[in-house]
């Protein structure tokens, strides 16, 4: 009974951080994206696939979170995007007050869209609102089709699904009908994106369905999506 | 301060559960492995691989741990291999008293080694006893060679680490030398498997290892390690 209590109070008071940040992203005009995968899904890579879909005079964040190292931001940065990276130690997820203490180290009012890359984790992200407009899971077909399945909470909370390494179905034995029944069991409403960040497929769309989020209209110039890098 | 002081008194409760688990092992003469991954590395076909390589006379079993689903356990069931499946919910890794409960649910007696297939992730499992012999992580090639940089933890609380999908480095533009600098520096004692589950290459070597950790030394039949199904 103690455990479930104080389990509430962490919960309420990240709720409660979670909306100051909210507010902080309504005041400076930024749209926000949580996403959320297993390690080595592709989450940077789909962030670095996707940037140079973004409309001209759309700016870019990006915040990175790691149990531990700085190899993401770092990729980030060498695209000259303004990123911060959190270590978390030991936490399995990022909690709205790390992400309220990164902001200070962001250009926040001249960054349009925030990707906050969620530590490499299927279910305990799921658990903390970080005060984002969206929650993207990124999910992998070299993890196999059964992940909606034995992660339920993580796709039930998703917006959108972005399956990347589409192009490797083949190798992996990868079914596909599976994979999207299991994703609408649990979540009817969620769009699937099916991308390869290594070949750029499919990240036009993913891109064009984001900006429509954001209320734009602009895709990702052809010549960009077939190779995004 | 009172979250601290919960964590720990779980942690102690866990400990002793966990010691509870290992002498009902010894009682039964059960050799216990935790195998420890992120979603998708190939728990499940690591130990499939693995089983056809026991020496004749050695029982396995397998505990399957998921937050849903009873996809694994229906394919350890299917080659005739005692298992249970342990379902935890939203609970992101297994705990002693989850296995402790399990147990009854098995023939530990005419099992001799018993793989405990943790849920997958990377973070959490590092951190909760169960009483098993050996902790094993499964890392995967498409999974990035950076893992032991970003999950340094669970690399550092391994006995041996098994690198699956081996043969798909190439695929994935995988750098093995910066992989294994990663684990040799959180955890130079831990030896390093290469493995592919789906063609057999590697197998041999790990079974080989863990029989010697049985006190076994019957290697794998090669026409079976070629081809392990």
């Amino acid at each position: 009974m103690t455990k479930i209590s104080v389990i509430k109070e962490i919960m309420g008071a990240n709720d409660q951080v979670a909306a100051q940040n909210r507010g902080r992203f309504d005041a400076s005009g930024t749209f926000v994206i949580n996403l959320m995968a297993a390690p080595g899904a592709g989450k940077t890579s789909l962030i670095l696939a996707t940037v140079p879909c973004l409309p001209s005079g759309i700016g870019p964040g990006v915040i990175e979170g790691d149990l531990a190292s700085t190899i993401d931001a770092e990729k980030v940065a060498a695209r000259g995007i303004p990123v911060v990276q959190i270590n978390t130690g030991g936490n399995c997820h990022l909690d709205a007050s790390m992400v309220q203490n990164a902001l200070p180290h962001l250009p926040l009012d001249s960054i349009d869209v925030l990707f906050i890359e969620n530590v490499g984790n299927l279910i305990c992200p799921a658990n903390f609102a970080l005060g984002a407009d969206l929650a993207v899971v990124v999910a992998s077909v070299s993890e196999g089709h059964d992940k909606p399945y034995k992660y339920p909470a993580i796709f039930a909370a998703a917006d959108a699904v972005v399956l990347n390494k589409a192009d490797l179905q083949e190798v992996f034995d990868f079914d596909l009908d599976f994979f999207r029944r299991g994703v609408e069991m649990v979540n009817p409403a969620a769009p699937l994106f099916l991308v390869s960040c290594r070949t750029g497929a499919g990240i036009e769309e993913w891109a064009a369905w984001l900006m429509k989020q954001m209320g734009q209209v602009a895709p990702c110039p052809p010549s960009q999506t077939s190779r995004p890098r």
